[in-house]
């Protein structure tokens, strides 16, 4: 195959990328600097061979275990649980959750075929074991997929003794009641709250 | 910097890839295979290695002359010129051109300093002076860069004799008049034609 073909098609397979926006990859690429070319080839492969799974919270990282888990700043006993390693950077941006996380690395989806083994959920059920936890943030996206994964969560963490918890869920700040779906708008009539 | 953070860094020089397209990006190419991440990296480096400008119409190209340059077939006296390799791409998918190219890498642009010695306009006169052509379809985008630039060209290349035309600009196929920008809308008017 061509070169200039071969890496639009590499370029296809990032998520989210058609065949347009990867065609305008390449050619950025063909006309960039040959240092920005290697920076991105070179941060590819980098990426690949000095990351590993934090052996505590199973996130991506560079040091095991992570930033995050070796920070005796952090409340250990509070674990938010998290689909992705992509979202224990969103949840951190927010800068107000003080405790830790753990990665589940999927959610269930019986359609696809995705069952609590394909998860880290022996990894969760461990660690609460080993070192009781006092919360556990159920963080999953307020999907069929997310809230399925949440109440499997559920059944296996309540016998354990420690307080559950689940994001709450609403119309977004900013966002307006005259357009939000009818779920969210349910959603948010059923967890309303006081006034204060 | 920690290899993440810099894979979403150079993820995020790509033309349109904003810091969370970056990290979803990266956080792909973490849970990738190693081949295709190895893949995206060799053809990144491949394409800028094995790549050059095809020395008749300048068009990024594997081998020299380019594959539409070096086929007979194609009409060498008709000469569509471009800003760039992605729109010889798109016309190519079109299949109605049966001409060559010549790339100008760029458009004039005063306000961003690209003036005429910025671009391939030297080498375009040149070419017309030493094998004379048919036609020369001036193919820059309906901008205001894209206008001038063929206004430019035009003053350039008329005193050579060779037939100067411009693609049409108008509504687009599939769109509607309603929504169509007074400015398209106007040209369309002024470019209408005879219902056959």
């Amino acid at each position: 195959m061509n070169p200039i073909d071969r890496l639009i098609q590499a370029f296809g397979k990032l998520p989210g990328v058609g065949q347009k926006s990867a065609a305008r990859f390449a050619f950025h690429i063909l006309r960039a600097p040959a240092a920005e070319a290697h920076e991105l080839a070179e941060a590819v492969i980098r990426v690949k061979t000095q990351t590993q799974l934090c052996s505590s919270c199973l996130t991506f990282t560079p040091s095991n275990p992570c930033r995050i888990c070796s920070d005796t700043r952090r409340e250990q006993q509070t674990i938010c649980v998290v689909e992705k390693p992509a979202d224990v950077s969103a949840i951190e941006q927010t800068g107000v959750f003080r405790g830790v996380y753990h990665v589940l690395h999927g959610l269930l989806s019986p359609l696809s075929g995705i069952g609590p083994d394909d998860l880290k959920i022996d990894a969760l059920l461990t660690r609460l074991r080993a070192s009781p936890a006092t919360e556990v943030i159920v963080a999953t996206n307020p999907t069929v997929e997310g809230e399925a994964t949440a109440m499997y969560l559920a059944t296996l963490i309540r016998p354990i003794g420690v307080r559950l918890t689940r994001l709450a869920s609403g119309i977004p700040l900013g966002g307006e009641v005259e357009y939000a779906s009818p779920q969210t708008l349910a959603r948010a009539i059923e967890s309303r709250h006081e006034v204060l």
